[in-house]
């Protein structure tokens, strides 16, 4: 398992990836919306920063709502989610996704409930 | 520039680290009690959490009450902080630290002013 991208919550996702790249040598390198988010992926070595800025209410407008913008969650790579999840039942973590399912970019995708991980939101990403 | 660690609020960090060694397979590779904090860094591929446990008042106690257990910081790896530091201050980044201080680890550090990250807090590293 490896660090996948650090998802970032924002109201300016183009201003905060121009800020990015800028700052960071971190260029833009896809851009989707989907399920009320548009997501902006900027690369930063073997990783990338994910922008997500909401379109209308949701899960990332309630958290702007209640946290102000910045880091929402963190995604590990996995190759294989479901082997993932199944340790993570194992070790007696509650699941938010108990099967993988689409994400952005075309990737498998399933969360851990942030009440088992010490608050943070962890993601499990496939590129598979 | 790449993904170094992410640095995590925690009231439990041998707790903690056991979860995460068992459901990432991330070891504990360093620990360390220095500036009223004890650290624990968990290696992830080529990355790390930084488990962050105050040891009594300062930045993280603060923050545990304010915003509870969770992610805190990421951290970036620069083969020259001084140079991200200047570049941060052209593209009109805020600084917490104008110069490199010693960090944990025996690692050169300097943050960045989440105000001017979309909220989100940076710290530079390097290893050298």
């Amino acid at each position: 398992m490896a660090f996948d991208h650090l998802g970032v919550a924002t109201n300016d996702g183009a201003g905060l990836a121009a800020t990015f790249e800028a700052l960071f040598d971190a260029p833009l390198v896809h851009e989707e919306t989907r399920g009320g988010m548009t997501m902006r992926f900027l690369e930063l070595g073997a990783g990338y920063f994910e922008l997500i800025e909401p379109n209308g209410d949701g899960d990332i407008a309630r958290f702007l709502d209640r946290n102000g913008p910045g880091i929402h969650h963190v995604a590990l790579r996995a190759d294989d989610i479901g082997a993932a999840l199944q340790r993570a039942r194992e070790v007696g973590v509650d699941l938010v996704d108990e099967e993988p399912r689409p994400g952005a970019w075309g990737h498998e995708i399933a969360f851990l409930h942030p009440a088992s991980t010490g608050g943070v939101l962890v993601e499990f990403v496939s590129h598979e």
